[in-house]
Protein backbone atom coordinates (compact mmCIF):
# COMPACT_ATOMS: atom_id res chain seq x y z
CA UNK A 1 0.00 0.00 0.00
CA UNK A 2 2.75 2.18 0.87
CA UNK A 3 3.87 2.06 -2.84
CA UNK A 4 0.13 3.00 -3.98
CA UNK A 5 0.04 5.96 -1.95
CA UNK A 6 3.64 7.26 -2.67
CA UNK A 7 3.18 7.04 -6.18
CA UNK A 8 -0.52 8.63 -6.01
CA UNK A 9 1.32 11.37 -3.82
CA UNK A 10 4.56 11.67 -6.79
CA UNK A 11 2.99 10.95 -10.17
CA UNK A 12 -0.93 11.52 -9.44
CA UNK A 13 -3.41 9.25 -10.20
CA UNK A 14 -4.52 10.33 -14.05
CA UNK A 15 -0.49 9.25 -14.67
CA UNK A 16 -0.07 6.23 -11.86
CA UNK A 17 0.09 2.68 -13.76
CA UNK A 18 -0.32 -0.36 -12.35
CA UNK A 19 3.07 -1.46 -14.39
CA UNK A 20 4.25 1.08 -11.95
CA UNK A 21 2.98 0.65 -8.59
CA UNK A 22 4.47 -3.25 -9.23
CA UNK A 23 7.45 -2.16 -10.06
CA UNK A 24 7.60 0.30 -7.17
CA UNK A 25 6.52 -2.88 -5.07
CA UNK A 26 8.93 -4.98 -5.85
CA UNK A 27 6.39 -7.58 -7.23
CA UNK A 28 5.15 -8.54 -10.98
CA UNK A 29 1.97 -6.75 -12.27
CA UNK A 30 0.19 -10.03 -12.29
CA UNK A 31 0.56 -10.25 -8.41
CA UNK A 32 -1.25 -6.98 -8.47
CA UNK A 33 -4.14 -7.78 -11.10
CA UNK A 34 -4.53 -11.39 -8.84
CA UNK A 35 -5.02 -9.43 -5.65
CA UNK A 36 -6.37 -5.69 -7.01
CA UNK A 37 -8.60 -7.04 -10.64
CA UNK A 38 -10.20 -3.95 -10.66
CA UNK A 39 -6.97 -2.21 -11.22
CA UNK A 40 -5.85 1.53 -9.87
CA UNK A 41 -9.01 2.64 -8.58
CA UNK A 42 -9.24 -0.79 -6.12
CA UNK A 43 -5.82 -0.11 -5.01
CA UNK A 44 -6.35 3.41 -4.27
CA UNK A 45 -9.59 2.57 -2.61
CA UNK A 46 -7.15 0.02 -0.37
CA UNK A 47 -4.85 2.65 0.13
CA UNK A 48 -7.01 5.14 1.48
CA UNK A 49 -8.91 2.95 3.95
CA UNK A 50 -5.69 1.99 5.52
CA UNK A 51 -5.04 5.35 6.04
CA UNK A 52 -8.69 5.88 7.61
CA UNK A 53 -8.56 2.39 9.15
CA UNK A 54 -5.06 3.05 11.10
CA UNK A 55 -6.02 6.98 11.69
CA UNK A 56 -7.28 7.99 14.95
CA UNK A 57 -11.31 6.28 15.34
CA UNK A 58 -12.08 9.10 17.41
CA UNK A 59 -12.24 12.92 17.21
CA UNK A 60 -10.42 14.72 20.12
CA UNK A 61 -12.84 15.73 22.61
CA UNK A 62 -10.93 18.95 24.34
CA UNK A 63 -14.87 20.09 26.04
CA UNK A 64 -14.91 22.65 23.25
CA UNK A 65 -17.27 21.59 20.83
CA UNK A 66 -16.17 24.55 18.67
CA UNK A 67 -12.99 24.30 18.89
CA UNK A 68 -12.41 20.62 18.12
CA UNK A 69 -15.14 20.79 14.94
CA UNK A 70 -12.48 23.50 14.19
CA UNK A 71 -9.95 21.05 13.24
CA UNK A 72 -11.79 19.07 11.94
CA UNK A 73 -13.61 21.91 9.27
CA UNK A 74 -10.46 23.40 8.46
CA UNK A 75 -8.75 19.85 8.01
CA UNK A 76 -11.39 18.88 5.47
CA UNK A 77 -11.11 22.15 3.34
CA UNK A 78 -7.33 21.69 3.47
CA UNK A 79 -7.77 18.15 2.22
CA UNK A 80 -10.13 19.40 -0.72
CA UNK A 81 -7.86 22.35 -1.39
CA UNK A 82 -4.53 20.56 -2.20
CA UNK A 83 -3.86 19.92 -5.92
CA UNK A 84 -2.90 16.31 -5.47
CA UNK A 85 -5.03 15.28 -2.98
CA UNK A 86 -8.27 17.10 -4.47
CA UNK A 87 -7.08 14.93 -8.39
CA UNK A 88 -6.70 11.87 -6.55
CA UNK A 89 -10.45 12.50 -4.54
CA UNK A 90 -11.52 13.42 -8.38
CA UNK A 91 -10.53 10.93 -9.93
CA UNK A 92 -12.19 8.28 -7.53
CA UNK A 93 -15.18 10.01 -7.74
CA UNK A 94 -15.34 9.85 -11.42
CA UNK A 95 -14.72 5.79 -11.17
CA UNK A 96 -17.57 5.97 -8.61
CA UNK A 97 -20.32 7.25 -10.73
CA UNK A 98 -19.61 5.03 -13.10
CA UNK A 99 -19.37 1.53 -10.45
CA UNK A 100 -21.65 1.36 -7.93
CA UNK A 101 -19.60 -1.65 -6.12
CA UNK A 102 -16.78 0.59 -5.80
CA UNK A 103 -19.47 3.75 -5.11
CA UNK A 104 -20.84 1.34 -1.70
CA UNK A 105 -16.76 0.78 -1.18
CA UNK A 106 -15.93 4.43 -0.89
CA UNK A 107 -18.87 4.72 1.09
CA UNK A 108 -18.53 2.23 3.52
CA UNK A 109 -14.72 2.13 4.00
CA UNK A 110 -13.29 5.93 3.59
CA UNK A 111 -16.57 8.20 4.45
CA UNK A 112 -18.83 6.27 7.03
CA UNK A 113 -15.77 6.20 9.87
CA UNK A 114 -15.20 9.91 9.48
CA UNK A 115 -18.65 10.85 9.25
CA UNK A 116 -19.35 8.28 12.34
CA UNK A 117 -16.51 10.01 14.20
CA UNK A 118 -18.24 13.44 14.19
CA UNK A 119 -21.07 12.28 15.05
CA UNK A 120 -19.84 10.64 17.90
CA UNK A 121 -18.25 13.80 19.12
CA UNK A 122 -21.28 15.84 18.63
CA UNK A 123 -23.58 13.28 20.70
CA UNK A 124 -21.11 13.84 23.71
CA UNK A 125 -21.20 17.94 23.23
CA UNK A 126 -25.11 16.90 23.27
CA UNK A 127 -25.02 15.15 26.66
CA UNK A 128 -22.89 17.76 27.98
CA UNK A 129 -25.50 19.97 27.24
CA UNK A 130 -23.47 22.02 24.77
CA UNK A 131 -25.73 21.22 21.88
CA UNK A 132 -29.70 22.00 22.38
CA UNK A 133 -31.52 19.11 22.66
CA UNK A 134 -33.72 18.55 19.24
CA UNK A 135 -30.84 18.63 17.47
CA UNK A 136 -30.72 16.05 14.84
CA UNK A 137 -26.95 14.81 14.56
CA UNK A 138 -26.53 13.27 10.96
CA UNK A 139 -27.84 16.30 9.64
CA UNK A 140 -25.64 18.19 11.56
CA UNK A 141 -22.92 16.19 10.16
CA UNK A 142 -24.32 16.15 6.55
CA UNK A 143 -24.24 20.05 6.84
CA UNK A 144 -20.50 20.10 7.85
CA UNK A 145 -19.26 17.83 5.02
CA UNK A 146 -21.85 18.38 2.08
CA UNK A 147 -21.25 21.98 1.43
CA UNK A 148 -17.55 21.73 1.25
CA UNK A 149 -18.10 18.62 -0.80
CA UNK A 150 -20.31 20.99 -3.30
CA UNK A 151 -18.18 23.59 -3.29
CA UNK A 152 -15.22 21.48 -4.07
CA UNK A 153 -16.81 19.56 -7.03
CA UNK A 154 -19.02 22.08 -8.22
CA UNK A 155 -16.10 24.82 -7.97
CA UNK A 156 -18.45 27.87 -6.48
CA UNK A 157 -16.20 29.88 -4.53
CA UNK A 158 -12.80 29.26 -2.44
CA UNK A 159 -11.41 26.66 -0.19
CA UNK A 160 -9.76 28.83 2.75
CA UNK A 161 -9.07 29.04 6.35
CA UNK A 162 -11.51 31.75 5.87
CA UNK A 163 -14.42 29.65 4.69
CA UNK A 164 -13.99 27.05 6.82
CA UNK A 165 -14.36 29.60 9.48
CA UNK A 166 -17.73 30.90 8.00
CA UNK A 167 -18.40 27.25 7.80
CA UNK A 168 -17.98 26.42 11.19
CA UNK A 169 -20.16 29.89 12.50
CA UNK A 170 -22.83 28.77 10.26
CA UNK A 171 -23.20 24.83 11.28
CA UNK A 172 -22.69 26.16 15.17
CA UNK A 173 -25.66 28.53 15.15
CA UNK A 174 -28.14 25.69 14.25
CA UNK A 175 -26.63 23.46 17.07
CA UNK A 176 -26.58 26.04 19.81
CA UNK B 1 -33.57 21.65 -27.66
CA UNK B 2 -37.05 20.08 -27.37
CA UNK B 3 -35.68 17.28 -29.52
CA UNK B 4 -33.05 16.56 -27.17
CA UNK B 5 -34.76 17.04 -23.80
CA UNK B 6 -37.86 14.51 -24.88
CA UNK B 7 -34.40 11.97 -25.76
CA UNK B 8 -32.91 12.42 -22.61
CA UNK B 9 -36.27 12.12 -20.79
CA UNK B 10 -37.14 8.81 -23.32
CA UNK B 11 -33.62 6.92 -23.73
CA UNK B 12 -31.54 8.53 -21.01
CA UNK B 13 -28.50 9.60 -21.63
CA UNK B 14 -26.16 6.82 -21.48
CA UNK B 15 -27.92 5.61 -24.59
CA UNK B 16 -28.49 8.64 -26.57
CA UNK B 17 -26.95 9.21 -29.60
CA UNK B 18 -26.02 12.69 -31.53
CA UNK B 19 -27.59 10.73 -34.64
CA UNK B 20 -30.55 9.95 -32.84
CA UNK B 21 -31.72 13.51 -31.12
CA UNK B 22 -30.60 15.09 -35.35
CA UNK B 23 -33.15 12.64 -36.59
CA UNK B 24 -35.70 13.36 -33.92
CA UNK B 25 -34.83 17.11 -34.50
CA UNK B 26 -35.11 16.51 -38.52
CA UNK B 27 -31.69 18.17 -38.97
CA UNK B 28 -28.32 16.53 -40.29
CA UNK B 29 -25.87 14.80 -37.65
CA UNK B 30 -23.38 17.85 -39.27
CA UNK B 31 -25.77 20.90 -38.25
CA UNK B 32 -25.95 19.20 -34.32
CA UNK B 33 -21.64 19.03 -34.44
CA UNK B 34 -21.45 22.42 -36.78
CA UNK B 35 -23.06 24.03 -33.31
CA UNK B 36 -22.30 22.10 -30.49
CA UNK B 37 -18.59 20.69 -31.42
CA UNK B 38 -18.70 18.71 -27.81
CA UNK B 39 -21.42 16.43 -29.02
CA UNK B 40 -24.36 15.46 -26.10
CA UNK B 41 -22.72 16.58 -23.13
CA UNK B 42 -23.04 20.45 -24.57
CA UNK B 43 -26.23 19.93 -26.11
CA UNK B 44 -27.91 18.72 -22.52
CA UNK B 45 -26.49 21.28 -21.04
CA UNK B 46 -28.19 23.74 -23.49
CA UNK B 47 -31.42 22.33 -23.31
CA UNK B 48 -31.14 22.07 -19.76
CA UNK B 49 -29.56 25.79 -19.04
CA UNK B 50 -32.83 26.84 -21.71
CA UNK B 51 -35.16 25.67 -19.10
CA UNK B 52 -33.53 27.50 -16.15
CA UNK B 53 -33.73 30.60 -18.28
CA UNK B 54 -36.90 30.38 -19.14
CA UNK B 55 -38.34 28.94 -15.48
CA UNK B 56 -39.39 31.55 -13.12
CA UNK B 57 -36.39 33.70 -12.00
CA UNK B 58 -37.26 34.49 -8.55
CA UNK B 59 -38.66 32.38 -5.58
CA UNK B 60 -42.00 32.82 -4.30
CA UNK B 61 -42.46 35.08 -0.93
CA UNK B 62 -45.71 34.48 0.51
CA UNK B 63 -43.95 35.95 3.58
CA UNK B 64 -43.47 32.54 5.40
CA UNK B 65 -40.05 31.89 4.80
CA UNK B 66 -39.83 28.36 6.20
CA UNK B 67 -42.97 27.63 3.69
CA UNK B 68 -40.76 28.89 0.71
CA UNK B 69 -38.07 27.76 1.94
CA UNK B 70 -39.84 23.96 2.09
CA UNK B 71 -40.92 24.13 -1.59
CA UNK B 72 -37.36 24.12 -2.94
CA UNK B 73 -35.83 21.61 -0.73
CA UNK B 74 -38.76 19.39 -1.66
CA UNK B 75 -38.66 19.65 -5.55
CA UNK B 76 -34.83 19.58 -5.47
CA UNK B 77 -34.54 16.30 -2.99
CA UNK B 78 -37.20 14.91 -5.50
CA UNK B 79 -35.38 15.75 -8.45
CA UNK B 80 -32.39 14.11 -7.22
CA UNK B 81 -34.42 11.35 -6.07
CA UNK B 82 -35.79 10.62 -9.62
CA UNK B 83 -34.05 8.19 -11.79
CA UNK B 84 -34.12 9.62 -14.98
CA UNK B 85 -33.09 12.81 -13.97
CA UNK B 86 -30.45 11.78 -11.50
CA UNK B 87 -28.86 9.49 -14.10
CA UNK B 88 -28.46 12.66 -16.45
CA UNK B 89 -27.28 14.51 -13.91
CA UNK B 90 -24.65 12.04 -12.87
CA UNK B 91 -23.45 11.53 -16.42
CA UNK B 92 -23.32 15.59 -16.69
CA UNK B 93 -21.38 15.59 -13.35
CA UNK B 94 -18.65 12.86 -14.83
CA UNK B 95 -18.30 15.26 -18.07
CA UNK B 96 -17.65 18.25 -15.79
CA UNK B 97 -15.22 16.47 -13.62
CA UNK B 98 -12.90 15.66 -16.98
CA UNK B 99 -14.29 18.99 -18.60
CA UNK B 100 -13.04 22.62 -16.32
CA UNK B 101 -14.50 24.41 -19.47
CA UNK B 102 -17.89 22.35 -19.21
CA UNK B 103 -17.91 22.64 -15.57
CA UNK B 104 -17.56 26.64 -15.39
CA UNK B 105 -20.42 26.46 -17.58
CA UNK B 106 -23.10 24.02 -15.78
CA UNK B 107 -21.53 26.50 -12.81
CA UNK B 108 -22.50 29.81 -14.30
CA UNK B 109 -26.13 28.33 -16.29
CA UNK B 110 -27.15 26.15 -14.10
CA UNK B 111 -25.99 26.28 -10.76
CA UNK B 112 -25.41 30.01 -10.20
CA UNK B 113 -29.04 30.77 -11.00
CA UNK B 114 -30.50 28.99 -9.00
CA UNK B 115 -28.33 29.42 -5.58
CA UNK B 116 -28.99 33.33 -6.12
CA UNK B 117 -32.82 32.82 -6.50
CA UNK B 118 -32.50 31.46 -2.98
CA UNK B 119 -30.28 33.91 -1.67
CA UNK B 120 -32.44 36.47 -2.65
CA UNK B 121 -35.26 35.09 -0.94
CA UNK B 122 -33.06 34.76 1.75
CA UNK B 123 -31.87 38.36 1.72
CA UNK B 124 -35.86 39.71 1.75
CA UNK B 125 -36.48 37.97 4.67
CA UNK B 126 -33.14 39.07 6.41
CA UNK B 127 -34.61 42.66 5.50
CA UNK B 128 -38.37 41.64 6.87
CA UNK B 129 -36.70 40.62 10.44
CA UNK B 130 -37.01 36.90 9.86
CA UNK B 131 -33.51 36.00 9.54
CA UNK B 132 -31.15 36.82 12.72
CA UNK B 133 -28.81 39.82 11.36
CA UNK B 134 -25.63 38.08 11.42
CA UNK B 135 -26.50 35.23 9.03
CA UNK B 136 -24.61 34.44 6.52
CA UNK B 137 -26.55 34.10 3.49
CA UNK B 138 -24.00 32.64 1.25
CA UNK B 139 -23.44 29.75 3.94
CA UNK B 140 -27.00 29.09 4.21
CA UNK B 141 -27.20 28.50 0.79
CA UNK B 142 -25.13 26.09 0.47
CA UNK B 143 -26.59 24.47 3.66
CA UNK B 144 -29.71 23.64 1.89
CA UNK B 145 -27.91 21.72 -1.44
CA UNK B 146 -24.20 20.89 -0.47
CA UNK B 147 -25.94 18.39 1.95
CA UNK B 148 -28.65 17.07 -1.13
CA UNK B 149 -25.65 17.02 -3.25
CA UNK B 150 -23.46 15.04 -1.28
CA UNK B 151 -26.15 12.47 -0.17
CA UNK B 152 -27.28 12.28 -3.78
CA UNK B 153 -23.11 11.68 -5.33
CA UNK B 154 -22.12 9.35 -2.47
CA UNK B 155 -25.47 7.47 -1.86
CA UNK B 156 -25.50 8.04 1.81
CA UNK B 157 -29.16 7.93 2.71
CA UNK B 158 -32.56 8.11 1.43
CA UNK B 159 -33.88 11.15 -0.74
CA UNK B 160 -37.76 11.36 0.60
CA UNK B 161 -39.85 13.77 1.72
CA UNK B 162 -39.00 12.87 5.54
CA UNK B 163 -35.55 13.54 4.73
CA UNK B 164 -36.16 17.39 3.34
CA UNK B 165 -37.98 17.41 5.80
CA UNK B 166 -34.95 17.51 8.80
CA UNK B 167 -32.94 19.35 6.47
CA UNK B 168 -34.94 22.20 6.29
CA UNK B 169 -35.49 22.30 10.50
CA UNK B 170 -32.15 22.11 10.54
CA UNK B 171 -31.31 24.98 8.25
CA UNK B 172 -34.02 26.90 9.95
CA UNK B 173 -32.00 26.61 13.36
CA UNK B 174 -29.33 28.31 11.90
CA UNK B 175 -31.61 31.03 10.30
CA UNK B 176 -33.57 32.09 13.41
Amino acid sequence: MWATMSMVGDTGYARMTVEAIASRAGVGKQTIYRWWPRGKAALVLDALAENVATGPAALPDSGDLEADLRTVVRATVAEFADPKLSATTRALTVETLADDDLAAQVRDRLLRPQLDAVRDRLEAARDAGHVRAGADLDHAVESIFGPIFHRWLLRTGPLTDEYAEGLLQHVMAALR
